[in-house]
Formats: structure tokens, C-alpha cells, sequence
């Protein structure tokens, strides 16, 4: 007989971890989720971290009285045996890395960002390696577990994995969440009674209808926000999108599209905080720091209130929700990122989405969406041509694809930008880039 | 018995008028098109250049001996009645309005060009409605003529006319016949003896397969590329591809991609030339000016060799060319404009799409294309719905849909901008722009 | 401030109202919908059949206790006026001409069936119309009222609903639940157990996984099936298929399908049984007596059991789910006939699909299929051409359509005997065909 | 230096090879195709047919002064080396099999005909493993020859070689050369002046429009034929299509339409000829017989007139006029079958589809064709289907996908008929279908 649930989670030393742990914790008391095992695995640099988080993890569960063995080790592949879901969270190159993809395009006056533009790129380029050859691994140890992936860029992740592996993956994000938590804030309600259709791609995701009470109040909504009432998110700089664009478009724009709405005075925002203040990536170095500075407090037993600032607030929530009604067959609506198969009729049918899905015991099911709107597809489908080019390159290494992604992506826009920061991205990350032999 | 062909030109007065006529009178004497009539038609603010071009018109014939007889006027109706073929080559607003076209852009650190980005949008704006009155009245007048288009932008206007009008039309560009003409050129061989395969959209047409008599030679002309000698046009810098992304291509861009593919040097260059000699449309405006100086000559009875400096050579080649494979059920391919349905598989079936066609009597058959390449597949779909947007803003004076298609312009590409162009556009064109009711 | 729910049932005095009557006192008394009024309608024919079956529901909610109030008329504008429901299970030329449609193609060697084949077809020429009509009156009266059709063949009539009138409708089939229910029974488990992947048309569905507590059950249950155990309906011979199919199906077939798996044992059962017991529909006609004859007693304050053999056994389940999933913005899934819209990717957008959607007080929204295997696509899309044409017919009383439509179905196949057969169909129906102007 | 044209006729004992020799002695002499080597390819069981076809074309070579060197080899894999150009005739098990094939659907009334139906289903099993051991050779042997295949049935081969092998090949049918041609006696015209547009399947092609000098003349033949001249083949029996029928579909059917259109009618004239003078196959074996009795004789040196009796006149036309305009580069149009690749909407990009294409020395170009008309398209589609399936169980001797093939088939359409002609075509069959293991 199957024995209690074993969930692998993979960059167990992030300073995100204690969240996914609460979680946990949270669906072990209540009998949903009944976890027997957790394992959190990392690689040798993240040793350090792994002791300080995987003890503080330790030290929650205790606490909370749920009976989950925590194991922490290096050794990815006897965590991966047998394993029921892995989650992965971890950062190729860590946050060293991430600071580079943000300043590189900055020298070419372009924007520099984690997940969007050049530094996406960048770390797509880094991650679908490892993520390639973690899934193998599944292939091996664990074919039928589920990879729950929410390392960024996740959509582009997620698609590497559902294009060049057999493992059953979906790709979560906090930002479709996030955005039916501003919009219950807005009206004061709770986040269950605003429903919203999302479409597009992760971190390019529009929310088409916002419902409250089953009530169509996205015009409301809309005016709202174009009085200044943004969505936004700790990762990006609250800049507000002008009214006429929210009224031109009719539909709720995330976060992330300010990068392509607003792309100048993003860039210029992006070129003054790196002179002023820290990237977003040095920002958050140092958040980390005194982060993990509190996780090494041996009286500290449950998620430090501090952790909120972060940015990633939702992403274990979306995490634990996706795996209770996985394992419950709950048949629930949640917003994942999938294999298309034609669900946006104007994108290819084998790219990754993010979308409404059902999500029973056999994974997620979107809801049709159809066509989209003019403007919304225009700029959906040249950045999913982006995304398609980033995956080939970052699986053959080869170069002209790289250098065609970043060419017709909006934030570059440019191909002799282009060659230029791709040049320098290959330069400064060959370690981790061992697909591109020169 | 039907008499002989009767052909109307509408904005006859263009200073390109004795390229197409030269076209008439040859295919009238090789026996081909057996002309009768010639309308040249323009409107009052076009009278004088009419006449002059018009004299000049006459007096070729009368050297040539063909017997045409050529009717100058300004009543549109009277002109179309009965008309079998009616061309295109009109300019509302006339040179002064492509000049600002170029400026206002650039207020703003936004390329400006006549049919392209900014600029494109607001010649599309003036003309779509326009074309689309000369339709009603040729539904009316002469319902089973066939227009052949070459008012720019080209294609969006060809759109234009298939969505909103029963008018059987086709879309020119001398685009196509102009790169033909390059690599024929570069192998010193005659035009005849190259074929290229091209899909897109006009002014955005790569050439996806380029044959020397039926050799495939596209990577040998993309090497000769890559050394610098690129396919040029007048009417655009003559500024160099970089190898790289030739290389990586694979394909054929044609001469506008330099806006997409270079687009900040190509803003830079827009800049200083309007600093240091105007703009491509105040350099034309003096050249025109010299050529009508020219055309005014009594003792002139041939197309003057300087009018190949004007920049749209090979536009009456590919009109007249179009016109007698129709006529004469020719079953040749040629490279029009015309709607899409289905030929390239990533775009609406509605658009517009400029490729390799069948001509016959009953038009312009695609040479089916199936998916686009995938960098090529982004670039072109993210433009077309910005053309969707243009025509729909075009036909119905929404400002929202004008601020969308903008704001999605790999050229503009920042809804702040947008919204500063796109307010100076309508106020300094809106004796043009009746649709946009405020 | 809205009062209760109005719900209209067009047909009203069907023999099938108990049954929905039942299940609106149920969600009454729940408290899950608050049903205030219930106008059953008919036409001057029906008024006896009325008269009858709506003194039963008034005795059976008085019964109840449940506070709903019924109202009987032939007034059916005045019915609609600000209706919220409006449910359609109405006959046009009543049974008489279900049995004409029966019998006709037997003439010709043909299946005769009410739904499937020459007589679906004769039967959605008379029904067309009408729902047209009514759908004329509800655009008038009560625009935002959702219509809940069950009259057949519910999928065509659906169609014709979604592509020829701006009321929101969705189209209902007691085959889904029904076979839901065959696989529970055969398990000995309750319905809610069981959760079937639909893809299809009506009367032409798969369920393409089958699942018990969310496992995937498929194989198991289509060995079971395989030696015997079909699913089938009380409308259908009992006809096994044979189990070498169902093993090269992989996916359920419907009752249905037998008309096209079985097609020459189909045939000679309706021929035999015409001749020896009458058609389905003469059998019926008695069965149907006998309810009324039952309905009339002023005891029977109850459904009574006989009406089960009726064959329409979860129609009302369906519809009472329906309208309670719509009005309670359940998000729950059910299967209903909705407009296609990519969602099988292998049919046209503007077509009436079967499928699993999730309802919401917005309507029902489809759960994304893709591409039908091979044999279920081909299937399915000569039957949808054939329908497609079938409503075109209908709309436009267009012999052409309405010849090509039965020649090219699975079940004619033949232009001389769909001849035949439309001939007899239009001469024998042409009371209620308007549309065929000769 | 490249010499002349290699050129490998595999089945070169066919009755037909006195055709396609007369096309190749006319093109050599016209100087088109510089012929140097033709070797006619057969197996152990023809090598007396070889033998005496391959005299003749000798005798016809040499009385025509052309310079062609003709080689009989039963060796294929030395005729295949460095070959430019193979065709294919051949018949897998000889004209018994073809007679088995009319044959045995007979059994159980279903129609018996050699390329369509269960008659065509079994060649395919028996044909496309030879095809793609053929291919397997060629692309060894000659990777860059040009397949052109006429083996029946002709498009489901060409499906099979395009989906299975790297060989380009091009499939050819002398259905539309046949149909262009019988306009043209309508008209009393030359073929050439008679264009039209076909779309469809092989032998389920309809022309969408017919034109006579570029001018649309459909209607007028559709009228003609629909008082009795409608276009035959000496292989279908000559059955007239109901005039109604005609009108309706206003498109010029195929002769195999009646197949699908009269199917009642076609089966009781199969049933009658079989018994009465033997099915075509019979028939045809008698002529063959005949014919080799003439090919004996040694003074015949001409293309004998009786040929043109034998049901394949126009398919050395077809394959001479391609390979001509492959090889010169001609840019003409003709009518073939090719990977869809999208140029109909409705169909899968991956089969095989019957239509206008501009040939050139890289093959064939469609012209687009786009979505079908619904009747035209709901056929096509499930005729479509029933090919996949039958690639599938051809190539991977799957019995389920035969049984469904067989099932969906609309001349069979009938489960049970489809197991008891698939097992018997199964077991008449054995020795030619190695893929079927029990």
C-alpha cells in the first residue's frame, strides 16, 4: 500500500522555503495533504544556506505538531526516488547571476530584469540545462511524479520541459494569484469571491474578465485602476500605467506588461535605481541576507513576517494548492502554465501558456480560450517567437537562435543591441553555458 | 462587342505618371493590351501637376505613335464609369503631409518614415478612408473593375479595401521587383532568370528562397550580403545589415527591415538627416519639383531619366506587368498584395499578405506558404495586428484602437509615447481625418 | 431588488414535465434556487396534454410544500416577458410526425430514427424555425434569459440557436449523464464518482477517459463492455457493438454510435421492428397515452414511476443542474452542446460542440480538447458538414443544402435514395416547412 | 559534368510502359529532356512481360532515331543508382490480387473496386511496404532523384512516401488530365485551353472552377453534364450522376465520386458485372492478355492503339509533363498530389492532397486553396481519415487502426462488414503483408 506523500523540493536553501513549509504544514493538520517525507535538496554552494533554512524548517513542523520528516541533502538523486512531486525553486549561478542579467543590458540602454528582456534570456540560457537534466533524472527515479516549476522564467522553463521531456510538468506563478488579491483588496472582499479569466503567457498574462460574486465588474476594475489603483508587485518598480492605455485595452494588463507599455520609462526607472539604489537583484541580496540572519535564530519556529517583502508572497500558495487538488481531484480552477494544444488558437499548439485550467488528479486542464483580442495577440505572439528561439538556443547552443530572440524581442528591438549583449551574456556566464561550444 | 481596355489612374498628376504611361505605350504596341482610354484623375489641389503630367503623357503617345487617347480630369465618376482596370498612386495631404508624417515621429526619439512605424499610421489614417470612398464609387460605376493599389502603405491599404469593399483589388509594392532586380545585379544576369519565394507583409517580405535559374542560391546571396552589399531602395538610408544576424536569418530581409532590425541606428540616422538635409519627403518635394520643371518642357515627349532618382522605380513595371497577365490570362507569378486566407498559416485568414501569386483573369492565387520561420512568424504577426489596428481605427476614428496599434509598434513599442504621437498626428491632420469625431 | 427566478418551459405539456417539475421542487426546497414562478407553455393542440400534465404539477408542488407558482397558457409572448429560464422540449406536427420521420427512410432502406439520419433531419426542418421564433420573442422580452434546449437533435438545434439569434443558449443531452450512470452502475458506485472526458457531437459523443475517483478506468471499462455490458438508452435497440471495435475505439462510443457502427443490424432491426411492434415512435405514442391516462388521476400528486421507460430519464437532472450551476455560479463541470470555438480544433469555429465545460454564472465554458484521434475525427466531421448544411436548409428552405446535406450523411450516402427520401419529407411535412417555397 | 537524364521506371513490364516510352521518344527528340538511360525495373514474376514490353520500347526507340539506351534489369538496386527520375507502376501481386480486391467486398455487398473502398485498402496494405523498401533504396541509391509515383492507390502511397521517407516524391493520377480533357471535347477545344482549378483527394478531386479561356464557364458545364455528358474512365462504369445532385453541388465531381454519390446504384452494377462478364480486373486481364500478344510482335515499333482501351490513357502525359517541367524549371501548372501543408484549411498539414500546383526544378508549389465547401469538405475529411488510419495499419500492421479505417469508411461504414472483409482480405493476402504478424 502507498504510503504517505513524498514531495521533493529542489533549491530547498532558498529564502523562500519556510513559505512552502508553512504550507505544508497548513494541508498535513488539516488532512488533506498527508506528507510523510520532505525532502529539500541543494547543491554544494547552497550547503550553508540549506543547514540554516532546512533547520528552521525543522523547527516549524515541529512546532506545529505535523508528523513531516524533513531531509536535507546534496544528493539530488536519491531525493528524486520515488519521489510524488518536486518543486523547484532554485537559481543557476544564484544571486551573483541574477545581478549580472540585470546589468548587462543596462550598458546597452536596455532594460535589465530578472525574468523579462536580456535577463531572461540570460537565465533561460542558465536554468533549461539543469532543469533538462533534473527531469532525466525523474525519467529514471520518479517517472510519474509530478515537477511542479516555478523557477523563472517559468513559462519558458516549463515549456523546455514539456518540449524535451516526458515528466508531467506544470509552471506556477504568483502573478495571476497576486492579481486576484489586489483586485479582493480593492473591494475589500476575500481573494475566493473574485474570479478572474486569465490568457496569455507567464508574466504576460491578461486577465480578459474579472468577477466578482460570478459578476462581471471588469470595467469597474479597470476604472479603478486607471485612477491609480495598480496592481503591483514587490519585484517591479510601482510605476502606473497611463489611463488611456488601460481604457484602450479593456482588460486587466499584469504587472510585468508594464515593461512593454511603458518600456521607456521603465528603462530609465531601471538605469536610476542601478546608479542609486541597487538593482532589484542587489536589493534583494541584501533582504536575503538579513533574511537568513533571522532563519538562524534557534528560537525562530514559524515564517518571520519579514519574509512578506521578499516579493515571492503567493508562490507557495499556489505551490500547495496545485498539489492538494492534484491529489484530491478536486477539479478546482487554478492558473497554471501548460502545454498550449491549441487552447489560444493563435499561438502554436506545443508552447507553454498560462491560463485557467481545471486541475484534477490527471494535471491541468485549460479552459478554452479561443482567439484573443488584436492587441493582446500581436504582442503575445512575437514574445512566445521570442521564447520559442531562447528554448532552441538554449538547448543546441546555437547562436544564431540566440541572437534571432533577443533581435525581435520588444525590450530589445535591435540586432547589433543584440550581439551585444548577447556577446556579453555568453562571456560573463560560460561556466554555467556549457551548450555553447565556441 | 467590347472595345478596347479603359484605363483610370486616380492622382494622375503624380510625378510618377510617365513611368506607368511609358508601360501602356509599350505593351499597346507589342499588342497586348489593346488601350483605348487613359483617365488621369486628380483633384483641385492637383490641377496644375496634372496638367503639366498630363501634357507630357500626351506627347509621349503622340512620339510613341500608340493610339491612346489620354482624358485629364478632376471628376473622379466620370472617370470610372466603365472603367476595367483603375490604379492608384494618390497622396492625401499631398508632400506636406509626409513631411510632418517624418517629423512628428521624431519629436519624440521615434523613427519617421513615410510608410512605416508612426508615420505609416498616420498616412493610413488619411488614405484608408479615401480609398475606401473610390470603392463606393466603383461599385457603383464600375463594379467589375479591378483596382490595382500601389498608394502606400500598401498593404494595409489593400486590407482596407478587402475588408470593407466588394471591389476586387490587388496590392503593389516595388519592393518584391526591386530585390529581384539586386540579385539579378549581383550575378549580372537578366531579371528574368531570378525567383525568389516571398512571404510576409509588405514592406516586411523576406525572401525565403532566392533561385538562379532554378539553383537554389540563398546562402550564396546572403554571403554576398553579409559582405555588405545589401539590397537598397532610394527611398531609405542605405545602412548595412550586420553579418550576424544576416547569417543567422537565413533569409532574404528586405530593404525596410533596417527600421526593424537596426532601429536605433536607423533612429539616429532619421535624426541627423532631418537636422542636416530634411527628411526623405523634403528632399523628394525638391526633386519633385525638378522633375515637374522638367515634365513642363513642350519639347519633352519621353519619360526623363532623372525620375529613376525618385525612388519607386519598378512601380509602373509591376503595375503594367499585372495588369496584362490579367488581361491576357497570363498564369505567370508575380509578388502582390492580396488576402491572406490561410496562405500563411500563422496570420488571420483576412489580412492582407504580400507573396508569390498565380495571376490569371480572375486575379491573384497564392503560391501556398504553410508557417513561417519562427523569427520571422513574431515580427510579422506583432505588425499585422498593428495594421489590424490601424485599418479598424482608420474606418472607425476609435482612439483606442489607434493608441493600441501604436502602442504595439516594434517602432513605438510605449504607450506614453504612443499617446504623444498619436495626439499630434490627429491635431495636425485633422482636416483629413474626419472620421475622428471628438 | 430581483424577486425570485421565472422559468418558462416551452412544450409545457410534454410528458416529460413531471420529471423537471421534480427536480425544480427539489432545488426549491434546498434552497438552492428560488423559483418563484413556472409558466408552462404550449400551442392550441397541446392545450388538453396541458391541461393535464400542469394540473399534475400543481398538485405535486402543493404536495411538496415547495411555494412555487404554475402557470398554464398558450400565451407564449406573454410567458417570455422577463423570464430568467427558458427551458425547450416542444414537437413540432407532435408525435404523428416523429413516427412520419420514422417511417419515411424505411421506405428506402433506410435507418429511421428520430434524431440520427433522414429523420433527425426532417425533424430539425420543422423544429428550426420555430426555435428561431421563439428565440425572435425572447431577443424582445427577456434578452438576458439563458435557453435551455432539449429538443432534438439538440446539438443542430442548438446551432442554428448560436448562429442565427443573440440569446445565450446551451444545449442539453440526458446521453452524457446517462452514460456517466451506465459506468456508476456497472461499478456499484454513486454517479459522482464517475467523471467521463466528452468529446463529440450530440448523439455522436466519446468519452474519451473514463474515470472512477479519479483514476483512469478507460481500459477496464471498455473490456467490461467488450463482453457485453453496453451502455444504452430506452430511444435505442439494445445492439452490442462488437468487441473488436471497441478495443480499436480505445474511447467509449455512445448509444448512438450503433447507427453507425452497426448500420446494416441497425437497419434490419428498425425494418423488423417496424413492421412487427412499430416504430420507437408508435411504441411511444402508447407509452404516452398510458402516462396521461395516469397523469389524470387527481390523486397523483407525484413523478410517477412509469415514466421512466419513457427514455428521457436525466433529461431534467441535466437541465435543473444546469440552470442551478449557472444561477449559484457553481463552477462546476457538466456536459452541454455549446459553440465550438477551437476548442475541438478539428471543426470549425461558429459549430455546436458536446463537451465537458465548466458552468459558471456567465454560462459554459468549455474545457479545452484539441484534436479528435483519427476514426472519432473523421467521423465527426462528415456528420458536422452534414449538419451544417442540415441548418442552412432549415434557415433557408434551400433544396440544394438540403440534398447535398443527406447525401454526404453516413447514413444515406446515396443522392438518388437522399433524393427520394427529401422528396417524401418535404411533400409529407410541408405544413410545417414555411421556408421550402416551391 | 552532369550527362544526360537517368530515368527508372520500376513495374516496367507493365501493359502501360509503351505510353510513357512514346512520352519520353517525343521529348528527347524535341530536345526538352535529354534522356540517356532508361531502365525498366521488374520483378522474377514479370520478367516475361519485361521481356516482351522492354523489345518493344527498344523497336519504338529505335524506329524513332532517339538517342535513348533502354536497360531491362530485374536487379533494382543497379538501376536505382545515380537516378534522376523514378516512376512507379507497379501491381503487387500481379492482376490476381486486383481481382481478390474486387472480389471479396463483393461477399458481403460492399462495393469491389480497385482503388477505392476495401479494394483499395487492401492494395495500399500490399503496396506501401514495397513503396517505402523502394524509398529505403533511394534514399541509399539516389537521394536526390525525384520519386514520381503512379501506383494505385495513388495518393494514399504518395501520403505514405511522405510521411515515412526523406525521398521527394509526387504522386500522379490521370483523373484531372481526364476530366480537363473531356471539357475540352465538350467545347471541341484543345486541352490547353481549358484550365481548372481542382481541390480534393486523388480520386475524390472536384474542380471548383472551370475555366475556357480564362472565362469562369462552370455553370454552363455543370448544366451539360447534367443532361447526360458526364466525363468517364474506361475503368468505372459508366453511370450517369442524378441531375439534382449536379446542380447542387454546383463543382464538377471526379468519375470516383459516383462511388460515393450513387453508391447503391454502383454496387448493384459491381454485383451484376461480376457476375455477368467478370469484374474490371477480369476484364482488364483479358485486354492485358491481349496487348502482350501484340507487344510480341516484332514489327511492331509504334505505341499500338489498342492501349488507349486499357482505362491509364493520360498518365504517361502526366508523368512525361512533369518530369519536363521539373527538369526545366517551367513554372507551369499541373495537377498532382503533395504534402498538404496547410493549403487546405480543413485537413491535417501532413497528408497527401490532389491539387493545382506551379511546378519548377524544386518541385511541386500549391496553389492555395483554403477552406472546402461544407458538403466537398465533410467528405473529403472523413475519406482523409480512413487514409491515415490506412497508412498507419499499412505500415505498422496494426489490425485496430485497419478496423477502424475500414469502419469510417463510406463504403463501408459498417463494423461488422469491416471485420469480415479485413479478415478476409487479411488472409487472401498473407504472403504480400509480412507487417501483419499474428
Amino acid at each position: 500500500m502507498k504510503k504517505g506523500i513524498k514531495i521533493v523540493t529542489i533549491g530547498g536553501g532558498s529564502s523562500y522555503t519556510p513559505e512552502i513549509v508553512e504550507g505544508f504544514i497548513n494541508r498535513k493538520l488539516s488532512g488533506e495533504l498527508p506528507i510523510e517525507d520532505l525532502y529539500l535538496v541543494d547543491i554544494e554552494e547552497g550547503k550553508e544556506k540549506l543547514e540554516i533554512v532546512g533547520s528552521l524548517a525543522k523547527r516549524m513542523i515541529e512546532k506545529s505538531g505535523a508528523d513531516i520528516k524533513v531531509h536535507l541533502t546534496l544528493d539530488r538523486r536519491e531525493a528524486l526516488k520515488d519521489a510524488d512531486f518536486v518543486t523547484t525553486q532554485f537559481r543557476v549561478g544564484l544571486m551573483e547571476a541574477r545581478i549580472r542579467d540585470e546589468k548587462i543590458p543596462l550598458r546597452y540602454n536596455l532594460i535589465g530584469q530578472e525574468t523579462t528582456g536580456a535577463g531572461g534570456f540570460a537565465k533561460a540560457q542558465r536554468t533549461i540545462p539543469v532543469i533538462l537534466d533534473i527531469c532525466k533524472d525523474m525519467e529514471e527515479l520518479c517517472p510519474k511524479a509530478w515537477l511542479i516549476n516555478f523557477t523563472n522564467p517559468s513559462g519558458i522553463v516549463t515549456e523546455a520541459v514539456l518540449k524535451h521531456s516526458k515528466i508531467k510538468a506544470i509552471g506556477l506563478c504568483n502573478v495571476p494569484i497576486g492579481m486576484v488579491n489586489v483586485i479582493a483588496e480593492l473591494y475589500g472582499v476575500s481573494a475566493d469571491r473574485i474570479y478572474i479569466e486569465f490568457a496569455g503567457l507567464n508574466h504576460l498574462v491578461w486577465g480578459r474578465n474579472i468577477y466578482k460574486d460570478g459578476i462581471n465588474v471588469t470595467q469597474e476594475v479597470l476604472e479603478f485602476i486607471a485612477k491609480g489603483k495598480s496592481p503591483n508587485m514587490e519585484n517591479i518598480p510601482d510605476i502606473e500605467l497611463n489611463k488611456e492605455l488601460i481604457e484602450a485595452l479593456g482588460v486587466l494588463p499584469c504587472p510585468y506588461h508594464r515593461y512593454y507599455y511603458l518600456s521607456d520609462t521603465m528603462l530609465q526607472k531601471c538605469l536610476k535605481d542601478a546608479e542609486e539604489k541597487g538593482t532589484r537583484g542587489e536589493v534583494v541580496r541584501e533582504l536575503e541576507e538579513s533574511l537568513f540572519e533571522l532563519y538562524k535564530d534557534p528560537n525562530l519556529n514559524i515564517k518571520p513576517p519579514q519574509l512578506a517583502k521578499r516579493g515571492g508572497a503567493h508562490y507557495s500558495e499556489a505551490a500547495v494548492n496545485l498539489i492538494n487538488s492534484i491529489y484530491n481531484d478536486k477539479k478546482d480552477i487554478q492558473y497554471v502554465n501548460i502545454r498550449n494544444n491549441g487552447a489560444i488558437l493563435d499561438l502554436p499548439e506545443d508552447v507553454a501558456i498560462e491560463c485557467n485550467c481545471v486541475i484534477d488528479k490527471n494535471g491541468a486542464h485549460p479552459i478554452h480560450i479561443g482567439h484573443l483580442e488584436t492587441s493582446m495577440r500581436g504582442l503575445t505572439q512575437v514574445v512566445k517567437a521570442y521564447e520559442e528561439l531562447t528554448i532552441e538556443a538554449a538547448v543546441s547552443g546555437d547562436y544564431n537562435q540566440a541572437l534571432k530572440a533577443l533581435t525581435i524581442h520588444p525590450l530589445v528591438n535591435d540586432s547589433i543591441k543584440a550581439k551585444k549583449v548577447l556577446d556579453d551574456i555568453l562571456e560573463e556566464n560560460k561556466e554555467y553555458l556549457p551548450q555553447y561550444k565556441k
